[in-house]
Parts: C-alpha cells; sequence; structure tokens
C-alpha cells in the first residue's frame, strides 16, 4: 500500500476477473429453490436463513456429498462442520486436540501464517518440522514425534499442506503420503490436512490424506475462498475421530469442534452458505469444474514467472550469482533462494529503488529459518506484471548479490 | 426437540415473522449501489465483494454513522470493528485484555452464556458478581474489585448487559450507570457493556453506557442479530482506548482486536456485511427505526405473559407457594423465583407431564446461584402459546410446589 507503483508478488489473494456478483445472488436463490422443492414452506425457508440455525452448518449435506464426487472423501454429513473460513476451522481444532501444557502440535515448516496466529491466540505450542522438497516424510515425521515425546511432550497433531503448499509450493508425493497415515496411526497423532489450492491447480491432482485414510488419524481442513470467493468466508472442517465425551459418551470429534465453534462464532453467515449451497448445486457438486478457467489462470500465471526467471536470470547467470528457485506445479507460491538476507531492509529497498515487492519466507518459519529466501505469490498478477515484476526482481536482486559482495569486501570478517 | 408438543420459553431466538429474504437480497443491491455511487467501477465493488477485505470490516463507517444518530455514540469508524456476531467481539476484547494469569473478568451474574463460553475457550478466570433488581451499582462494583485485588488478583474488565439484561430482564438507571464509568475510572476497568435488546424494547432507551463515557471507560459490543437477523452473523466493538502496542507505538484497542480477529475468522462475510449495510443504508442509519414493529410484537408479548402470570397465579395465591417474578420494561426475559429446585430433572417433570419447558437460572451462574428459579423468553411464541403455556407453567408450579412439601413431609430431616 505504501508503495502503489510497484508490482507486488506478496499478497496471495485469488484472482477476482472470473467473479460477477449477480450470479452470487443466483446461487443464493438456487439454493433457497433447492431448500423450498425438499417440501418446505416459504416460511420455513425464510427461517433457515433468518435464524442462527445449526451451530455446525446448513449446508454440510452438500458438502459432504461435493467431497466424495470431487474428493474421494466419503464421510457422513455429520462428521462436517461448515466455519467461518478454513482460519476458524484451525481455531476449533487446535483447541479440541491440546489439552495441556505438553501436548503440541507439529507444523511442517516454513508454514501458513493462519496456523502459527491460531496457535498463539490460543497458547498452543507449534512446533515447526523442517519440509524438505516434497514436504515431509515418514521416516523425518517419526523422528520429530519421537524427539518431542523424549523431551515429555506429546504430539497431538501436525498440520501440513499437502498440495501446493503456502508458502513453499511443495506437494507431498502420493507414496510418502501413505507413509504418513501409517505414521500417524502408530504414533497415535492427527494430521490436519489443509488443501485450499488443489481444485485451483492444473493437471491430475494427488488424492487426499483423507481420501486415503481408512484408519481416522486425518481431518481434513477445506475453505471455498479460493474455489468461490474469499469474501464469502465459508471453510469446513471432517473430523469424523470417534471421542468419549466428559460424560463418557462417545461421538465423532466434529461434534466437539461444534461446541467450541458456539462460543467462537455461534454460527457462519446463513447468506454465505446459501451462496456456497447454490454454487454446489450448480455444480453438482464439483467444484472443480467451476474452477477450470481459475485453474487454467494460475497455471498461466506460474508458468509465466517460471519463464521470465529463466529467461531474466539464465541458469550460468544464476548459478554464479547464487539464486535458484523451485518449481511447483500448481498453487500459487515459488520460492527464490537468495544469496543476501532476504529481510525486511531488503523489502524495503526493492519496493523503494526496484518497485517491486515480494514476502521474505523468515515470516513463514515459527522459529528461525528462511533468512535467504523470498516467497513469490503468482496468483494476483497479470502476464504484463509478471512480466515487469520478474525483471524488477532480478534487477533487485543482482544489485543486492553486488552490494552483499561488496559488503563482504569491506568487512571481510563478517561474511 | 425432544418434545414437540411442549410449549417452550427457552430459546432466546428472536421472532421471524417480519422476515424477508427478498428485502435483504434487495439492501445488498443498495449497499453496492452505494459502493458504486461512491465512484467505484463495477470492477472495483465487484472487488470488495469478492475478496478477503479489511479485517476491521467494509462497513464501519455505517455503522458510526448508525451509532451516533440511534445511540448518542459518537466515535470514528477506525475505533470501531465489525465481527461475526457479538460471540467473536466478546472473544477479541477478552483476549486482548487478558495478558496472564493473575488478568480476571469481572461478570454481572447471572450472565449470558456466550461471555462464559468465550472465557471458557480462552482459559480466562470469570469472576461472577452478583447483581441486585437493577442490575449492579457503584459500591458493589467497586467492592467486587477490591476484593479481587486483595487475592492477588487484577481486574481488567466488567461484562453487564445494562438493558434487560440476559437472563434476568434488569436494568441499570442511569444515575447508576454513571457511578459505574467513574469506578472504572478510578479502579482503572473497562467495563464491556453489551446490550442487544435496547432497540427491540419498547419506550425510552436509558443512554448506553459507551454514549456517557468521557473517559474512553467503556467498550461496546454490539450486534444486528435481534435488530436485523440472526443468521447475518454481525456484530461489532466499539474500542477507542488508546493502547501501547509491543513496539511502543500508540494506537486504538480497536487495532488490537482486528490482529486478533486475523486469527479467528480473518473477515467478517461480505454478504452479510453488505445486507447490514444496506439497513443501514435504507434507515439512514435509524436501526430503532426499522425496529417499531418488532419493538412493538415483544413488548406485548412480555405484557401477556405478565398478564397470564398474574391470572393464573393472582398475589395471595402466589405468596402462598412462595412464587414471584419480576417485571422488566423490554427485552427477552423474567425469572421466577419458585419454591423448589429448578434443575434438570424438574425441566423433564415440566416437559413430559406438563408440556412446557423453561430454562433453569442456574445454567446463568458461572459459579453456584440460580437454583430455586427459572429463566422465561418471550422472544419466539405467540399469544395464543403464551396464554397455554403459562396455564402449563402454574399447574407444573403448584404440582411441584405440593411435591416439594410432600417430600418435605415424608423426609422432614432433609427439608
Amino acid at each position: 500500500m505504501r508503495y502503489p507503483e510497484a508490482i507486488s508478488f506478496a499478497p496471495g489473494r485469488p484472482y477476482d476477473g472470473f467473479f460477477d456478483v449477480e450470479e452470487v445472488i443466483d446461487r443464493i436463490r438456487l439454493y433457497l429453490e433447492h431448500l423450498a422443492g425438499r417440501g418446505r414452506s416459504p416460511e420455513q425457508v425464510a427461517n433457515l436463513i433468518y435464524q442462527y440455525g445449526p451451530t455446525a452448518g446448513l449446508i454440510r449435506d452438500l458438502i459432504a456429498d461435493s467431497l466424495r464426487v470431487d474428493e474421494g472423501i466419503d464421510v457422513p454429513p455429520e462428521a462436517v462442520v461448515v466455519t467461518v473460513g478454513s482460519q476458524e476451522a484451525m481455531l476449533l481444532t487446535l483447541r479440541a486436540l491440546v489439552r495441556g501444557p505438553d501436548d503440541v502440535v507439529l507444523a511442517v515448516s516454513p508454514c501458513y501464517v493462519g496456523i502459527t496466529g491460531a496457535a498463539r491466540l490460543l497458547d498452543v505450542t507449534l512446533v515447526p518440522v523442517e519440509e524438505g522438497e516434497n514436504g515431509i516424510d515418514g521416516v523425518h515425521l517419526e523422528a520429530a514425534i519421537a524427539a518431542q515425546r523424549a523431551c515429555g511432550r506429546a504430539v497431538r497433531a501436525v498440520y501440513l499442506v499437502p498440495d501446493h503448499s503456502n508458502p513453499s509450493g511443495a506437494t507431498v508425493p502420493l507414496r510418502t503420503r501413505h507413509e504418513l497415515i501409517a505414521v500417524a496411526e502408530r504414533q497415535d497423532v492427527l494430521l490436519l490436512e489443509d488443501s485450499p489450492y488443489r481444485l485451483v491447480s492444473p493437471g491430475p491432482v494427488i488424492a487426499t490424506l483423507k481420501s486415503l485414510d481408512r484408519v481416522r488419524r486425518v481431518i481434513h481442513l477445506g475453505s471455498f475462498s479460493k474455489t468461490l470467493f474469499p469474501g464469502a468466508r465459508v471453510g469446513y472442517v471432517v473430523a469424523d475421530q470417534l471421542v468419549v465425551d466428559d460424560e463418557g459418551r462417545t461421538s465423532l470429534l466434529a461434534d466437539e469442534l461444534t461446541k467450541i465453534k458456539s462460543m467462537v462464532t455461534v454460527n457462519t453467515s446463513s447468506l454465505s452458505q446459501a451462496a456456497v449451497g447454490g454454487a454446489l448445486l450448480a455444480s453438482a457438486g464439483r467444484i472443480s469444474a467451476l474452477n477450470v478457467e481459475s485453474a487454467a489462470h494460475y497455471a498461466g500465471a506460474l508458468r509465466e514467472t517460471l519463464d521470465r526467471l529463466d529467461e531474466e536470470l539464465p541458469p550460468s547467470h544464476r548459478a554464479r550469482l547464487g539464486v535458484r528457485w523451485n518449481e511447483p506445479a500448481g498453487g500459487f507460491f515459488l520460492v527464490v533462494q537468495v544469496p543476501f538476507a532476504a529481510d525486511n531492509a531488503a523489502l524495503t529497498r526493492s519496493a523503494e529503488d526496484f518497485g517491486v515487492i515480494w514476502t521474505p519466507m523468515s515470516y513463514f518459519y515459527p522459529e528461525a529459518g528462511g533468512e535467504r529466501a523470498l516467497r513469490l505469490s503468482i496468483s494476483y498478477l497479470s502476464a504484463d506484471e509478471i512480466k515487469q515484476g520478474v525483471h524488477r526482481l532480478a534487477q533487485f536482486i543482482e544489485s543486492e548479490a553486488g552490494r552483499t559482495a561488496r559488503g563482504a569486501g569491506h568487512h571481510p570478517g563478517r561474511s
């Protein structure tokens, strides 16, 4: 905001070029007709929109249907809780799972700031587990759990974004997904699968952890922010784990989350649920089908960014500078490794002197890490902006690399 | 739900008889036109509905305008944070104010379960302060604060519903409101004023604590759940207190609450904000004017309930039974004192044998209290239901009173 002329690779905002407010109103009407078509009187339909309604949500049946056709996740509606975005889903889940000061949650890091924030709000200890090029694997996960146990801590859950992670763009391969579930079962922990970029990414998708889960070890966090629109603030959590409550009754974890939700937001907006419900009805649950165009848009922007980086910083040149980047198969983000501290001071120079903005990767590490890396978000830029932005970024990187080299020359003891 | 034939005085649900979904859609359109009329392009308008948007809300300016004309509260839009109902506002406020294990919040009790839930979620210690017939006064408040200080605890805030409290129906008189603000200033605490029933109650309203506050000691929690519709899930908090953040910068408490909101729900539904914004535009900020009809409805239901109680249990008769009730000037609730334990077992007998449901007052006491009292909610019943319901309630009360008397006869040692 302070540099209106700068091109920003910072915000992870989805692209709004395909959005139409009238379509949203049509979908609200479609949902109302659906309610009426199921034998409800006009008064009853109005009542469902007017009142607080069920805390777990109005559209959990439609979401459960959609998960079956679109994600291979087969759970009853009762296992779904509709939330105010996946942010609330994270908060509810952490609150339900962490019961005492020795309980911790692992987060595959670098990680999304939403989980860090939810943990901070609840004073939950979040322990980072560094990911590799393909996210985390079973061996590293098991070692991390054992290390916590050795410190007297119990790992309750492991947070990960298995598809096109925010911020790194990494994707966990299918075989590793099976491994992670096996580790979760063996070590008695839950996996919190957060996967908002799947259905807006190109090409075949790898099976969700939840669809592979035969042992109820995966909690799936969902969001309509990227597939429909973020302003709706509708997400959900799938929690079909069996739990025993304070009175000794067995119920679903989803019921526990619902009780907690009643203390946070009471309900999710009925208008927003109607808009999402209408979209689910309009697509027969295939949110993927509604996103063919946007997935192609993001794929094009990602390809454009990678091509321009390659053009501006060809292999031999970037090798000399000490610059490299990953090539995610989808999602909104990629990471550029640079030969200098990509901190706030560098970001200010980048914005002021070169007119290009990015996000320091260090923001995404709960503890230390990512000091010499930056995140590029490609979701909100046109091809022209990407072209110009990558050009500016390359100039900035060259300047910083030179600056660091000169700085090192002046202060050899501090290199 | 288990007694479909029973008449229920339990839910505090607002009455939906005046609600029209088409009107909501019209109001969304009105808000969109308002945005367009202020020089925004169709793309910019769509973008405001589509995107995450500002965490503190899209309609804080309209809410600030409304507070000025309807509530005598004069604050800048920057002091307002739009929330997912006042439930989220409570959560944010408790989280911001309570910093350590010795910080506590007082709650004028019996109190609304929403504040109890928010405190439980955050592990915040909520200390009940028993109210009198007219809520709490300055002397009792100051004594309660001193008592906490004597135990080494710091009272950070005092939660109260000054108008037609839920559950008791009590209203704090004007002079006491001035006293409470003076105590808050003297004792360096904040008052959390939650007042959802003001604008749906009949007759002249007493000035809000916030409108009397010249020393920024009142945080005002607002809700559109009763004045528009609960399904919208739109509330707000007015927090114009100056605070110094971790980096030593002075800002408004509203900014702190906004940061916390980014970890809870990120934003409030843009559709819901548009619906509320349109209603504020349609009424030139006078939400009170939109509620003339519903205020009359609730006033009629309350009057009907009191009249029927008086008819079914006339003065001499109720004196003999040991039954009495209060006569609130507005709101949704009144309290009946009974000569027996109004517990879950009694409630089951009331529902099964007499077909009438109410809420045990003990539910609303964070610690002990209210064992021989029940709450009646009048908001959701027709005159016929009230007539029949009060008749059944009187029969139940007579039966229980007799049962208790007989029980005492059989077991004199346990009376």
